[in-house]
């Protein structure tokens, strides 16, 4: 892949998480969700600092506490690792693609 | 700024960069080119590597001793500490929105 909106699926049983780059303490991620969200109760608890920006479609984030997010093309955040957080929707009628950076000591 | 988008000049007499995120490691950046390029004989020869994707706009990479690359939006590329690269013109209609990430043990 160059591009990152290259070969995004229209539709998906599952969340497509591909590696753009991986090295010790960093690893930078495409996700792309087609309406998926986190599952009811769940939350993410990721031991590594995230910084992630929604490139296209459009998505909701819970961070634990804090009112829900809305967030859409260019919107990004940084999530401290143990701040536990979930995703409530993403779009239905078009892909969201997610770019994430993990780092951390522990990649 | 919460958003890459925001703020992102039309025209302006030099790039703008803005940090995104800075830690130990590993810098996030967001650089705005309008129409500019590097200057004639210039190289960035970087002691970091560096991952970058075009999110807007146009631009013109060369990497030394390979063929000259066009990247739009959503094209990315790994640059290599030390891997020679010039830029030889952004988009001169429209701000070219850059997203790099700048990571080694010398950020």
């Amino acid at each position: 892949m160059q591009n990152i909106f290259e070969g995004v699926p229209q539709r998906a049983a599952e969340e497509q998480i591909d590696d753009l780059l991986a090295r010790p303490g960093l690893r930078i991620e495409r996700i792309v969700s087609t309406g998926h969200a986190s599952p009811e109760g769940f939350w993410y608890d990721q031991p590594l600092d995230e910084w992630v920006i929604v490139l296209r479609g459009m998505a909701g984030l819970q961070v634990e506490g804090e009112a829900e997010q809305i967030l859409g093309s260019g919107d990004f955040i940084f999530l401290p690792s143990r701040k536990r957080h979930r995703v409530t929707f993403t779009a239905a009628e078009e892909p969201t693609v997610w770019l994430a950076v993990h780092f951390g000591n522990d990649v």
